[in-house]
């Protein structure tokens, strides 16, 4: 099988800035097309259009690991603070300290990153190593009638459900690995203001209205339970090839 | 106006090995089929099949320059010592010294890289600021309707019309800056024995034999009249895009 990845930029001020990224693992017969997909897909962003794309086909030399979707729910809040209030109950009900959830609203406002952040559970502590880059979860896939059964699901509920299959697909593989105990996002788009809690116990909880609208904060924190063996986590996260079905 | 770029790597022993490459100037409504191309023709190597192909998609945020393309002649030499004493005769007639044509075979023979390297044309001194990397040029592209009369012209002559005519545009473009006053090369292909020598006055010789079958042994050189600013060079080599008719 092999691992199909598109990332789109633009140069801004001499400085490439990120658009989009897509992925997906493949068979060999199936690449041609999902090539023609992604070139359109990275055409097709709502943060513009870009001015270099790079697609990077990759053999899986390892056994490509299964995780279950998580349950998808959407909650209604009608602001960032009633989001907030949901978001602080429901982690700290699974063990996450207050401390530790400020630091990851700290991190996604103020040290935007392409990546993830590491957050220590309780001590609130950045556990990532590339404090720049942060974590980037790739080597995903989610299998095809999955995917149907969830667009299906939540097509009435979003008007991007594509991105939200790619998000669920994320949150899934993080979610399988023993020592996230959570995981927090915001998207940095200005113009989307969903956003999502997920781990194993609550499932993939979607959430309205987490930030304002027109807000570019955004990013992705993941609580961990330590002692965790970073570097293992993060090569799990980045590398290791896992499909979501 | 668009750069297409392909790289097809395969890891051995943890490396990354180079297997191959191509890479051409569209317009973005050519881009999806080249995409396509270049995805098959990164399995169609001599070297064998990879585990990494890397697309790049550029927009050409600059004027495109027009070259003419080298006039292409064959010289059927019998071994490598006869093809040795046709370059030197050859170069020593265009200014470039003994000194300068051992040191660029030095190299070739033992420092193999993907670039190429730089050498004073009279001193034989290297000038390229990596020494393992070398020079990449880029940003090319031959003329279609060029391209099918060196077809028509060169198919009788080579087993592989398509790399010499990429060689052709690349050996042009070198050809165009000033301070080129010619280039050496041998490709690292063990099957492929016809290397050639290139420059604005003697135009593109090919010439049999340059290598034995079997040798590994590779790479281009090109030799250059000081003083020149290498940087300029370099950039105008790697990054300037070139169209050649």
């Amino acid at each position: 099988m092999w691992s199909v990845r598109m990332r789109a930029s633009k140069k801004e001020n001499n400085i490439e800035k990120h658009i989009s990224g897509a992925e997906g693992i493949y068979d060999y017969s199936q690449i041609e097309r999902v090539l023609k997909q992604l070139f359109k897909r990275a055409f097709e962003h709502s943060k513009g259009k870009p001015d270099k794309v790079v697609i990077t086909v990759e053999r899986i030399n390892e056994e490509i690991q299964t995780v279950s979707a998580l349950p998808v729910n959407t909650f209604f809040t009608n602001s960032p603070e009633e989001a907030f209030c949901l978001i602080s109950e429901k982690l700290s009900s699974i063990g996450i300290s207050d401390k530790a959830l400020f630091s990851a609203f700290e991190v996604i406002k103020k040290y935007p990153m392409r990546g993830a952040t590491l957050i220590d559970s309780i001590t609130g502590e950045r556990l990532e190593r590339d404090k720049t880059r942060g974590i980037r979860v790739s080597r995903i896939h989610m299998d095809k009638r999955k995917r149907m059964k969830l667009i299906r699901q939540i097509k009435n509920l979003s008007t991007q459900p594509q991105r939200v299959i790619e998000a669920i697909t994320i949150a899934s593989k993080v979610a399988s690995y023993p020592e996230v105990v959570a995981e927090l996002c915001i998207s940095d788009n200005p113009d989307y203001t969903i956003g999502y809690i997920a781990s194993r116990d609550l499932g993939y909880l979607r959430i309205t209205n987490i930030k304002n609208k027109g807000e570019t904060i955004g990013g992705r924190a993941f609580f961990v339970k330590t002692p965790c063996d970073i570097e293992k986590l993060t090569n799990y996260l980045e590398r290791k090839p896992v499909l979501v079905i």
